[in-house]
């Protein structure tokens, strides 16, 4: 665990100076608003995997931060656009982009995100690298979408909660490491056990978010049961509608459907939630995913890069915020 | 002129083809809300110019139609985009995506899209080729954050507003251009004269979509005057503002920055611009750009391709509707 969020930090301030490189470069009239949210912090665990993934089988060098930043790009393009869907006041602590500069602004300047990713990854020549970029993408708002196809529904299964999890989450994980082991010429089986090791990483940290979701507000910091709110039906509300006897049933699905629970409803499903353990047990769910990443590693070279990559596991298990 | 528009209708049809074909491939959740605008019609204009510059490079085989797609996909994808940004209620006679599916749909929709054509870019495997997508789909963005940042302003110049038209509808007719000749091995020169036709067959096409927007109702079918509505500071709206008496300067600046026209005030102006000829005269800045391109067209072999150009050329320059 130290040397992975030693890593991480340690990298962050390269990658965060070749995202400035990438800013400098957009078009003038977008550059304020995508510096708005590309340079608001993050973790920038997509690069990190990256950076990662592309040391893991021999490549090196600065240029990698060039190949690093992609992932991140894609990533605050997603976010951009999720505020404007989500109609969210605030990300990474500063006001939404698009209550700042605009609706239209917010989604131009995703797409351009989008485009500049494209074309950072054009530059180095290996085709297969933008297949792996723009299907990213392409699972990516298919996830999303799937999702919202669903929203505000308690009838959809545990199966389509993962499938929608693995595609808004999952595939820009995968994606991130994939990059990194095309770049560096990995073997095919190679390639495969990093790009899985990536998409079960991504599927447990959605799933700890979910979780996450229903923590104490005076532990995280953040609103408590937000999901409850966007009618979003992840393993611990799952896991609560069951519980609930017959009577309430009828009571919570109709609440769910309009968003409609105050906030005293919140704080009680959560500390329900809590006391009853529904959160710790989705945390479980997460460690089956967890467990097959841990053995995508084992096919992967004992190198430095995969200790930390194993390390990323446990930080994804342990999130407490 | 005949030629043109033959071969325009002609092609429709393969590249329609080939364009449900990028459909079925797309990902369930997002299927239906893409086709709503990608199989609506529209003239396939993009298409053709990537078809036309691929076989005027000597380029040849129905493979070219699933290159000819990519640039009608980003299109429609800017399309999807800009109906959610400037909350349009139709778009190509059908009623708009984002109201029949939702906002979030849409964007995400337009995302996929936009991916979608990375990923058939990338399947050829010529690394210039992505370059020139993602430019594109850059610059189309940068070009449309440009018009808003000035939009309900009188303040900017002609140069201001060719930059912005240049940016975006110029750089995709320009992409779509370039991408044929690139796909077609074309030498250095000749991919930079296809292009700067492309570049300014799209300056020339959006100016006199500008003009048309003041055209009589009755005629073209579409409400007269929008861009008044939307504080676009096109050539009609800029000569008809140098004309106005000082003291009805001030109420129409007022208008203009909140869109408060009446419907009289639209049908008036736009009878009053037909009137004074302004909307001819900015026609007649269509031509320079024409030709500018027609001087690019001198450069290119002078195949039958080439004479479909010169015909698209003057195809913009009449376009009644």
């Amino acid at each position: 665990m130290v040397t992975f969020v030693s890593v991480l930090k340690y990298e962050q301030i390269k990658v965060n100076k070749a995202l400035e490189h990438e800013l400098a470069a957009m078009p003038a009239p977008l550059r304020d608003i995508v510096g708005h949210v590309l340079m608001a912090g993050g973790k920038r665990l997509r690069p990190l995997l990256t950076l990662l993934s592309a040391r893991l089988f021999g490549a090196e060098g600065d240029g990698l931060y060039r190949l690093a930043v992609i992932p991140e790009m894609i990533h605050v393009a997603t976010l951009l656009h999720d505020d404007v869907l989500d109609e969210a006041e605030s990300r990474r602590g500063r006001k939404s982009a698009h209550l700042i500069y605009g609706t239209a602004p917010a989604i131009l300047a995703g797409d351009a995100l989008l485009a500049a990713a494209s074309h950072r990854t054009a530059s180095f020549g290996i085709p297969s690298l933008l297949t792996c970029v723009s299907e990213a993408v392409l699972m990516t708002a298919a996830g999303e979408a799937h999702e919202i196809a669903l929203q505000h529904s308690l009838m959809h299964s545990l199966k389509e909660y993962i499938d929608i999890v693995a595609g808004k989450t999952g595939w820009l994980l995968k994606g991130s490491c994939r990059l990194g082991a095309l770049y560096a010429g990995a073997s095919e089986d190679e390639v495969e056990a990093v790009s899985d090791y990536g998409l079960n990483l991504g599927i447990a940290f959605q799933i700890v978010d979910d979780a996450l979701d229903f923590a104490d507000e005076a532990v995280t910091g953040k609103p408590t049961a937000g999901d409850l709110m966007e009618g979003k039906f992840t393993p611990p509300i799952m896991k609560y509608f069951e519980f609930l006897p017959n009577m309430d049933r009828e009571r919570f699905r109709e609440k769910f459907k309009s968003g409609g629970f105050s906030a005293e409803d919140r704080v009680r499903i959560a500390a329900d939630i809590r006391r009853l353990g529904f959160d710790t047990e989705a945390r479980a769910m997460a460690d089956e995913y967890i467990a097959k990443a841990q053995a995508c590693l084992d096919r992967l070279p004992h190198r430095f890069e995969q200790k930390v990559f194993r390390e990323a596991l446990e930080f994804v298990r342990n999130r407490k915020s």
